[in-house]
């Protein structure tokens, strides 16, 4: 099952934007999903069923959502009441459909509302990729041995050395932060 | 410096075309190529300036490149007279301003003409990631101790087991018949 890293965004009871990293998938023309139980973007869905798919290049949300680093512009989406990303490259409108119930991870079945593309692909980038799995490293910290934690990190930092810009630098930078806080505090 | 992970092709002297995984990136608003040398690349963008840059998603064309499938299916650039990839989300017409020599890997420096989006960005997806990591290992099988091969294939294997689509499996595949071929026969 191919699982595509998205930030979802949806609308908190007092109106302000939440946003959350999320892998979603589809299935049979529906896109699915899975956020943890409990969770704000859960809690969200329950009362209003849609929300944003924003799809984003800036590895800073992912890094920035596991780090304290929330503050990213925000606009109106088309169709829906409900802020999407600014830099999403493109993004997807949903309604929830259905919501099979899990302890852990219930799944919201979604249809597709509406879409649109704001700015081209620009391509693999490595250290990207790395971002990205190391901010899933961060979010297993408490569950990981040391050793595991710093030769994963080690490994990934190749890419980082030899195909970082500058905002791919800081979001390491972030999730560095978290590892070494972990690591020695 | 950003290293964007694309796929050129060029133009042969036999007026069909070459298709080569290729990091680039930009430079004072310039944008960079470094092919290898000797490559045909190189060679087709000595005798005529020009090539496009195809950003893909679809990471079979990056392992393709590496494990003999390399027919793709192409259609005509907006501007140049030279093929782009069908599969492109979004391309470049480039023309190559300046080519700065070296024993290895020359430096092409190339003014954008045209730029266009065809397909939206659908999101991070771990298993490509994983697939052009596993590409770059390929290529460099000869050169690694075989304790490091399969140290990073298992770490990889992860992403894959876990976030691959049919696309992703297939070019995961290319890319282990060559690990394979090399470890064991």
């Amino acid at each position: 099952m191919k699982i595509l890293e998205t930030i979802v965004t949806t609308r908190n009871k007092d109106g302000s934007t939440h946003i959350a990293p999320m892998g979603i998938w589809d299935e049979q023309n529906q896109l699915v999903l899975a956020p943890f139980n409990p969770s704000t973007t859960l809690e969200n869905l329950r009362r209003e069923p849609y929300a944003i798919i924003n799809r984003v290049d800036d590895a800073r949300i992912f890094a920035g959502c596991l780090s304290g680093h929330k503050q990213w512009p925000l606009c109106k989406a088309d169709q829906l009441d409900i802020d999407r990303l600014e830099a999403a490259l493109s993004h997807s409108e949903i309604e929830v459909i259905k919501i099979i119930d899990d302890d852990l991870r219930p799944q919201c079945k979604c249809k597709v509302i509406h879409e649109a593309t704001h700015a081209p692909f620009k391509g693999f980038n490595r250290a990207q990729s790395a971002i990205i799995e190391l901010a899933i490293l961060v979010s297993r910290l408490d569950r990981l041995p040391i050793k595991k934690i710093t030769s994963e990190i080690n490994y990934l930092q190749i890419a980082i050395d030899k195909t970082a810009g500058a905002h791919e630098l800081e979001a390491w930078s972030w999730l560095m932060d978290k590892v070494e806080k972990h690591l020695y505090d």
